[in-house]
Order: C-alpha cells, then structure tokens, then sequence
C-alpha cells in the first residue's frame, strides 16, 4: 500500500461520526482507499495486483471496519466482485476485466442480490439488454465496474454478468437511508436499455453452478463476519480508550480509577472472550476459504460444505460478539457516553443492521441439520 | 384527563420519530401534556388533583414510554417533584406548592442530581442565594417551577429546596445532545444569584433525612423501571404491527406469512415473557411503594429496604426486558425494518441511554448484599 | 396443621440427600405429610378440608419442593387430582369422593397421562373394565384412590374417573428410576380386568371438555412452576448457608470472608433476580388461577387463556430459574460444595428432569402466537 | 499406540455409566490405558517415548474425556507431570525419570496443589523428609510415581520434587466421593517420614521460577479446557446418537421424525457453534502453548503471557460449552433421556464438578485486566 493502513484508519476514523450522521456517499474516503492501492489486494500478480491471500484481506476488511464498518462493507464487496470473476470469469475474462481493473484503478459494485428478480435481460441479436431495477447494489455508487444477476426469459437460474456503471441507462436510485451501514451505498440501480456483451457474460441460466462457482457465498458471507468482528474490535478499542481516558468510578466502587473497578474489569474480560472466540473461528474458515479457492474448478461438494459450516460458525459468534461488545460498551463508559458528539451508537446500529442480511435463527438451523444429520448447507440459501 | 390517553398517544407516536431525529424540547407536546390534565395525577384531590395512586400513575407513565420515552421520562420527573414536595413539605408548603401548581397548570423540573455539588448555596439575611451550575436538570426547560439540592458550606448533606424557574438569574446550557432520550431536557442549568425563600426549603443540612424521606429515591427509580418497561412494550408493538403487516417470511422458511413462522414466534414469546416477567415485579414494587408513601413518616427502615428492593428487581428485569426486546425488534422485522423513516432503533437508543442512569452492576450487587447478609440498600447510593 | 410446616420441612430436608440416593418410594414421608394434615387444604370446609386458595396451596408446596421437591410433586399431584374431583365430578360424586378423602385421610395418585393411550376402557353391563398399562403414575404408589383416563372403543377424547388403587388388578410396574426427582412414585401402573363403577365415571368420552374442565391443565402446569421455582428457593438457601459458614474467598479475593467477595454477591444478585421474576408470576398466575377456578362452569374459553398464559410465563421464568441458580449454586460453593455427602446435586438433577414434562420451546411457541396473533393456548397441548 | 484409540474409547464408554455409579479406582481402564501405549506420548523418542505434540496429546485426551472425562483428566495429568520433569529437571533427571517412565510403564500422579500448605520438607543430612498431607492429588492412586510441592522452613515458595508413591510412608486418604470426576483418584495422600532424594528434587524455594518453569501452569489449566470441551463432545455425540435412535417428536411439532423438528435442530446448532468456538481457541492454545515449550528456559515473561492469554480465553468458552451442552443435551431427549440407566446426567456433574477448578470470575478478571490494562497474568494464581 501507498499510504500505510494505520494512516488510513486514523484519518477515516476521524470522520466516522460526522459521515454515519450524514449518511450518503463517501467519495473522498473511497478515493483515499483506492490511492492507497487497496482495490489492488485480492487481483493476482500477474495482472499486477497483489495477490493477497484471504486470510490477508480480511484482516485489511476487519480494520477498516473497525473505524467504518460502512466503508469496510464497500472496499470488502470489491474484492468480492474480483472473486467473482476469478471464479466464474474464462481465462480472456479475467486477464482483461482485471487488467482493465488495475489499468484505471477501478472501484467494483455489486448486483447480484439474488432474491430481487426485478432485472430482467432479454437476448438480441448483438447480445443482450437489460431493463428493470435490483437493490441492494451495494459500492456501485461511484464504481466503474459491477457484477450483476438477471433474469432471462422463464429461466429459473439467473444471468451473471459484468456491466460499466457508466452506461448512460444506468441510474442510481435515492433509497438508501437505513440506521446503520449509512455510507455503503447500497442503493437500487435502475437499468433502461442497458446492453450486455456476450464476453460479459460469467455465467447463462443455463449452466449449472458447480461447487465452487457457489464459493462466492461462502467468501460473501465471510466478508459479514469480518464486518462485524470488525465493529467488535472497533468498539472494543473505544470503550478501552474512554475508560481509560474519561470514565469514571461509581459512587459505590472502592476503585480510584475507572480501571480498576472490578466489574468493569469483567466486562471487558467478557468483551474479550466474546472477540476472540468469532475471531478464532474467523480466522480458521478464512484458512479453509484459502484452500479451497485454490483448488479452483476441482474443489468438491463436500470441500465447500466443509468451507460453508466453517464461515456460518464465525457468522454466528461474529453476529454476537458484534451486538454484544457494541452494547456493552456503553456499561464501561456509564451515562455520559451516550454524548452523541462521542457517536459510540454507531456500532450498534451498524452491526444491527448489518447481522439482518440473513436471520441468524436460519444458519443455526443449517447447522443443526449439518450436525445432526449431515445435510449440507445449501448454496441458494446464503451458505 | 380532558382529552382521552390513547388520543394523545397516538399523536405523541405520529411525531415521536421525527422529533428523536431533532432532538431539544418538545414544547408542543409538553403542552399537550398539560392541556390533557397530565400534570395533575399526583396531586392530592384536597388541591385539585387526581390522586392517583401510584401504581396507576406508573401505569401512565409506561404507555407515554411506550410512545415516547423522552415525553415519558419528562412527565414521570413531573410527578417525582410533586412526590417530593409532599414527602418533604410541610402542610403549609404542600398547599401553597401544590395549590399554585393546580391553579397555573404548572410543569416541575429536576435539580436534585446527588452526585453534582457544584451548586451552591449561601445564606444571608433574607434567606439563601444560588450560585454554580447543576447537570441532569431533566423537565426544567419549559417548566415553572423546580427542586432542587444544593450545597450549603461545608455540610456533607444538601439543601434541598424549591425554586421558580424563571427567575432571571436561571439558565439554560445547551449541553443536552445524548444518543437517546434526547427531548427529555435533562440540560445543566446554570444559576446566578438566585435567592430561595427560607419558606422554600425542604429539608435543611441539619436535618437527618428518615426512611420516609428517602423513599423519593425508590420513587425515582421506579419511575426508570416503568420508562425501561414501557420502551419495550412499545418496541413490542411496532414489531408485531410490523409482523402482520410488512415481515416477509425468510427464503429458507415453510410459512406463507411471517407471523406463521416458527422461529419469528418464538421470539415474540421471548419478548413476551421478558416483558412479562419486569411487568409483574414492576407493579408488585409499585403496590409497595403505594403502601409505604400511605405510612408517610412512620415508614421503618426496614419497610423502606422491602420497597427499594422490590424496585431494584424490577429495575433489573426492566432494564434488560427494554435491552432485549428493542434489540430483538429487528430480528423479527429483518432487514427491511432498518429503514432510517421507520425510527425503529430509537427504542435501542432511548433504553440503553436510560439504563445507564447507575450501573446495574451494583444494582445487583445491592440486591446480592441483601439477600446474602441482610445488609439495607443504601439509600445515597440510588436505592 | 397439626405438625408446624417449618417442622415437616427439617425432617424431610434432614433425610433429603439419602433419600434420594436411595431412590424409591418415601413411606414414611408420605405418612408425616398425611399425618400433618397436609391432605386436607384443598378439599371444601364442608366435607372437612381446610379449603385454602390455590395460591396459598402452591406456596405450601413451593415450601416442601425447596427441601424435597420429589415429596412437593407428590403432595401437589394429589391435590391436583382433588380438583379434578372439584372440577369434573357432580355433586354427588364431589361428597362421596372427598368426604371418604378426609374420612380415611387418602392419598390420591394420578393416571392422567394423556399421551400414554395403552389402557382401554371395555363398557360391559356393570359398567366397565379397565385392561392395560399407564406410565407416569406419579404418587400412585401408596396412595388410596387415583384418575385416570381410558381410551373406550374408537373415541378420540378418553373417559375420565377415578378407582381405588387396592384392586388386586392395579399393578405397579418397577420402572421409576430417572436421574432426579426420585421418589415422585411415577411408575407405570398395570390394570388387568379392573372393574370401574358408573358413578365414578368423571367424563365420558362423548362428552365435550368445557372451559372450566379444562382449566385442570393450568393447575397442573402451575404446580410445575411451583416445584421448579422451589427448587431455585432451596438451592439458593443452600448456597446461602454454605457461603456464610463454609465458602472461602479465592487467592486473588481481596475479601476475607466469602460473603464479602463482590463477585459472589453480584451471583447471589442475580440468582435473586431470576427467583424473583419466576415468583411474581407465579403469584400473579395463582391468584388469576383462583379467579378462574371460582368461576366455576361459567368460565368461559377466553378466560381459561387468560389463566393458561399467565401460567405458561411462569413456567417458564421459573424453568429457568431453577436450572440457573441449581448450576450457580456451585459457583458460589467453589470445587468443595461437590462433595457427594453435601448432595447439592440433587436440585439440578431434579429441575432438569422436571424442566422437560413439556417442551419449552413450544411453550414459547405457545406464548409467541398467543401474543402476536391471538391464538388461544390449545388444552390438549399442555397449556 | 498398540491397542487402537476408537476400540479403547469404545470400552470407556461401555463401563463409564456403571463405573460412574460406583466411584473409586479404575484400576482395570487404567491397566488399559497404560496397555495400550497412551503413557508414552508426551515422553521425548529419546527415552523411547512418541513425543507427540501438545496439540496431538490434547486431541487424544479430549477423545478420552468425550467417553470418561474421570479417566481424561488422569491420563492429561500423567502427562501434565511427565512435562513437569521435562520443564524442572536437568538433564540428567529427565533422563533417569523419564527412561524409568519407559521401562515399566509408569503412572505419574500429580501432589503439587499449592493452596494446600500442610506437606512440609525438613532438611536432614541425607537429604529431605516430607511429613503432613497433601489434598487433589489426581491420579496418585495407582501410580508408581508423583511429583509434589511441599513447605519447607519458612519459605514463601515450595520445593518441588518427584517421590516413589510405593514408599510405605505414603497413604491414600478415603476422602474423595464428588458429584462428578468421580474416579480421578483425587484423594488427599498423607506422607510420614517419606524421604526425598536431592536428586529428585526439581526447583528448591530458594530458586525463582521462570517463565518457562510457570509454562506448566498453562499446560495444567489446557488441561481443564479440553476436558470441559471433551465432555461437550461426549454430551453431543449422546444426544445426536438418541435423537436419531430414540427420540419422539414432541405432540405439537410438525414434524415426523425428533430430528426433523426446527427446534430441535436448531438446539443442535447451538450446541455446535458453541463446541466450536471453544475448539478453535483451544487448538489456538495448544499451538501456542507447543511453540511456547519448544522455546524452552528462552521463553520470555510476554512470551508466556501470551500463551496464558490464550489459555484462560479457551478455558472460558470451553467451561461454558461444557455446561450448555451437557443441559441442553436433555432438551434434544426429552423426558425420557433422564433414565437413570442412560447416566446422561453425568456430563453435567463432571463438567460442573470439574469447572469449579478456579473460579470462571476470576479468569475474566484477568482477562479484563490483560486487555484493558494489559498486566500479565500471574502466575502464581492458576494462569
């Protein structure tokens, strides 16, 4: 990187409440993380990225969601994009799509949400167009390039595609305004006339996904584990810093300094054990996630399963080391925390909307049934 | 009341999520309040009052929270400084106070916050002058008339005394922005030369508090059991309205509807009976608390202790039922119900603002004293 | 009573441990109970009961479960059976069945178990002939009279009545032998042509259960709550006990005596707590369950599930009340409250074993529907 | 090892219900254990020993602790003495001692508890004599060799020292009957003019123990970790094998088959994630903890902390998947998994017998105490 990470963690952290309550497009701070050269972290050397391993990546995903878990989201769903043609892209795919990518450093959004089948692309005889709208396209805002799913005729399998954002038929919808994850810019983008080169095409209906064509659910719900293993550590750091720069004993605690209060000693013992256990387990279904993306085109059934449990473990202890350490916080600060200039509520409303991309009850399920039963998790429902 | 509850509910909720956005003081709903006869609850009926029980007040108080805590919280302290006047006034004050009250529909405010003794008191002939500054001073925006403590010389012990509030030497600091409860008007308010009548004063340094006099601090704690309750019935409502009316069952899920599905269901029965559970302790310490402020001053010691713990408890189960339910809200929402219009964290936001009053860490090492060893809840330690 | 409660309860608790190493039937206790007069309290004044309110019945029981809480599910279960007498018998029956109760100071067991549907119901021209097996007798063994229900023919809904358990057809199958509540006598019962009279038929088949029939399942679920919340009381008193004259503070304690260490106060805390919720529910259910059970055949369905909720909330704060403070008792005894003499185990033993009558998840199933979409507690599930 | 682990785990089980009931020495599963090879692996090739590493040792005796956790913690703390030689001893020691372990297949038991301060050493010309009584020493019964702590003079730190346990000085007190972990040999053993070679001796009081010396802490404490975390294994494996075996729907559920209910499988789920968070850190651990002892006398006091860190996090997830699953595994049966010929119950009492080892508060405190101030772990108390 050009600019060391801590640098870019300080000045985005510097910002953080004033953007969360702002809302919107983050353009200088994507700008500052496309100079630093972290768009370039997960495309192969050969085309003169970096070629990081995942394990790397989403240690980078975890800082920087540590400060803004929003723009953590967009520079993740980056590289996930890239996955996406290493994955499923044909050797010309790849070499020119990341070639292009690393020529005019450029920034990847996401259409693929699947469950919105609003896109619909119709075959002509130059290729095909595309018409309607899909939400939830997560960086496309100020992006050059996205993936996209779309529906094609009665086909119950979508199109996978790659599309220039620029297309004048390209529009970006004004509907992005949750609670928390403000700055992901995870509008709908409408789509009038909007045509699709045959060579960007990653995937017809008519071809069955193999195993690991569907390690791109694996790696995208990976991403959500570091996001809110992220948040945790992020508020972690924060409570540490205000505890021991501005909290206050209680009236009833023989403590001189805020520190040495017991309870308050537990609480961050809690805090701690809650992180390193999501983290552990993140850290192993990234290993695993390494390995299996390595065997590429060979990777079996029952290698991915074994990727697939792997991450929805660290999902799940990640979803609550995140809630968790991101309420908690406030009990070590005590009241004169929730100062709103202080924006120590941010981390719970991003992880809180953040842990509802898929309900939680629904991956212990998958689990359970993989427990119990052997079922494997399957693809099509976020696994 | 002169208009009926559930209409000034239902207005207090229209405007409830775009007055948390702006924060500051709810001056038309404080007169909404008013002009519905809310302020009179607590007032005996020889003065012109209601003289609603407690319990019945506490029960006001929680559908108010369940819309609005911040208007809640405001006009609950209302109630806490008339209880104050009648536990700490002589018949003489009570009806002069009281009378005056009735007579110009007169909102009370809150300068009573123990651990700030920045105010200052001096006394001179013709009684006693305010000088400093005192933090909290929840409902004293808008309000004629306050209590409030005040340190006098070296005594260890307060002042505590009534004031108007608009005597000129009264300011406002604008230093009231907090992440939730944040129209409750819980300002500092700066004093310059304020002169208290001798004939306004409460209760002197000298004078050793009694058990019935201390009773207050129960009364104020439940008033934020009752807050905490009614945060998370309200957060109760909006889900289930949201459930029927907007929830969409998961992918994964059997159901056709969201209300049909099993794991949504659980969690509203989990909801339930966290808010079930606080709801019985709650009004199990407001019947207590009923008949310890009929004993007035023959309250024992020990018939105080019954009550503060019965209060704590049900601060306890309070404080985590809103914690709980306003979290788990957006599970049965999913992540639709993250949309910025909804408002649905201020609930999260209000609850673990207010739970952070004093730390439930020694709220439940007092209730472990007591049931281990016996020992009373101290009352200078918010029991 | 003609023995003092506090009296019965050192002598069970005195021979608890061995007792229920030993497993079996408790003759003895069975015989102090009876003798104590503690068959009496819920039969009518004018047949010679003591007539006490279920709420002052399931506070005699709590009181016996805290010591033994196998004596506690006996005691209970019998007069369970007595009210089933009260609510299904005619008035005739009501006369002859408890007149001969208090007369001859009977035990009554129960073979209601409605999931157990082995024993048939022959109709022959001197009434009928019971053949068969029925588990879960609990307190059967060593009583005088029992319920129980028969499948007659191809009927859905069983005949309810009653017989004398000295018919040389009754049975006692030797398969009681669980992990806790030992000698709750819940052994399967053989009927090998045992005749039953007309007139101690309580229900036929054809005939549909009312409201108020019905209302037999709240009890029974409320004698549940109870048992487990004594179970909570009485390792809580254990645990108290220990703590002052046995417990040492750890090395790293700054506290001299184990009652002074803050972190085992805070687990008494919050084993208070916990006690504290099940029980306000538990009073708020008895008392809506001595409402409903005064009401008689007028109940209506809508009141039953007024009761039947109110009941499933106790159960379940109570539920988790009792396996929480069983397994914290330890924490606060440290490694030396293991020692088998001590028999601290037991409490956990036997609130797990009880905790699992019926699924609590579906409780919560139960509780979720009623709350979110009004669906009333089904009587033939438990609630 | 000669005797395959599975067919060895397979026997365990077999007996470990009935043995469990019973209590006392297992004399014959450890004649099996040793049989088989199992008191070899941590004992260097040099000696003739299979040198595993602690993460393969741990692996093993977690295996071991999922059928017989009694049996788990004596053959861990074989070996946890074998590395107390391997860290203490000179060469010379380790040679002798370990060479001796070879040749007649040696139990170690472990007499070093260091709360209990009644064994004292007095000097004497040919050496030292012990004298007093040692409590907790696990897996002495039976063995050929221990290692011990004893008083000497008034020294604030013990002696260390390894003794024959055949000497006819040495007794085995009758005085351990648990609730759990009930054939750990962990009897108190009373020494009456036993001497002590100089050359057994491993550290005098007069040395300050290193950081690698205190390594051995950690070792004992990963010990505890994978013994909980084995009997989570066990608690679930019982649980899965009944679910499919054995176990019934529940009346309401809509499902054919127990382990088609959503709610049971979703209890499996839980119990899964919470295995598996525990497992990673305590792979995480015994990584470390490997890396730490092949680091040897160079081992750094930060270098060891991290080590301990890492230890007490997975101790703390482990305790509480010991004690989830080991309940929760019932929720999953039903009622009729709490025959007492099933022995279900006894994961809980040897998981809750086990976990009070040292206080779980305490460890959070150092936890806390390590991440927001960052002291070092001490020592000195069980870290």
């Amino acid at each position: 990187m050009s600019i060391p990470l801590d640098d870019i963690l300080t000045r985005l952290r510097g910002s953080a409440v004033e953007r969360d309550a702002r809302g919107g497009h983050a353009a200088a701070e994507k700008t500052l993380l496309r100079e630093a050269g972290l768009l370039r972290l997960s495309i192969p050397r050969a085309f003169g990225g970096d070629e990081l391993s995942w394990q790397e990546i989403y240690a980078v995903v975890r800082k920087v969601a540590s400060v803004d878990s929003a723009l953590g989201h967009v520079l993740a769903f980056h590289h996930l994009q890239v996955a996406t043609v290493l994955i499923y892209g044909n050797p010309e795919q790849i070499a020119r799509l990341l070639g292009h990518t690393i020529e005019h450093q450029c920034w990847w959004g996401n259409g693929m949400n699947p469950r919105d089948r609003r896109l619909v692309a119709q075959r002509n005889p130059s290729g095909l167009q595309l018409n309607g709208v899909k939400s939830f396209c997560s960086g496309t805002v100020g992006a050059h390039l996205m993936t996209l799913s779309a529906v094609v005729d009665a086909a119950q399998r979508p199109l996978l595609a790659v599309v220039s954002t620029t297309h004048p038929g390209i529009g970006i919808v004004d509907d992005w305004n949750p609670i928390g994850q403000r700055q992901t810019d995870s509008n709908s983008i409408s789509f009038n006339q909007v045509p699709v080169a045959e060579r960007n095409v990653l995937l017809w209906p008519e071809q069955e996904p193999t195993p690991f064509h569907t390690l791109r659910n694996c790696l995208a719900q990976l991403v959500l584990t570091n996001l809110y293993l992220g948040i945790a550590e992020g508020a972690f750091a924060e409570a540490k810093t205000y505890a021991h720069t501005q909290a206050q004993p209680w009236l009833a605690s023989s403590a001189e300094h805020a520190v040495d209060d017991l309870f308050t000693q537990n609480r961050f013992g809690e805090m701690h054990v809650h992180i390193a256990g999501a983290r552990a387990l993140a850290e192993r279904a990234a290993e695993l996630a390494d390995r299996a993306f390595a065997r590429g085109p060979a990777l079996t059934a029952a290698e991915r399963a074994e990727v697939a449990v792997a991450v929805a473990e660290s999902k799940v202890l990640a979803h609550r080391a995140g809630l968790f350490v991101s309420q908690e916080l406030f009990d070590v600060t005590g009241a004169r925390g929730t100062k709103a200039s202080l924006g120590f509520d941010r981390f719970w409303r991003n992880v809180r909307t953040h842990t509802l991309h898929d309900p939680i009850d629904y991956k212990l399920n998958m689990l359970g049934r993989w427990s119990l039963k052997g079922d494997l998790p399957d693809p099509q429902l976020y696994a």
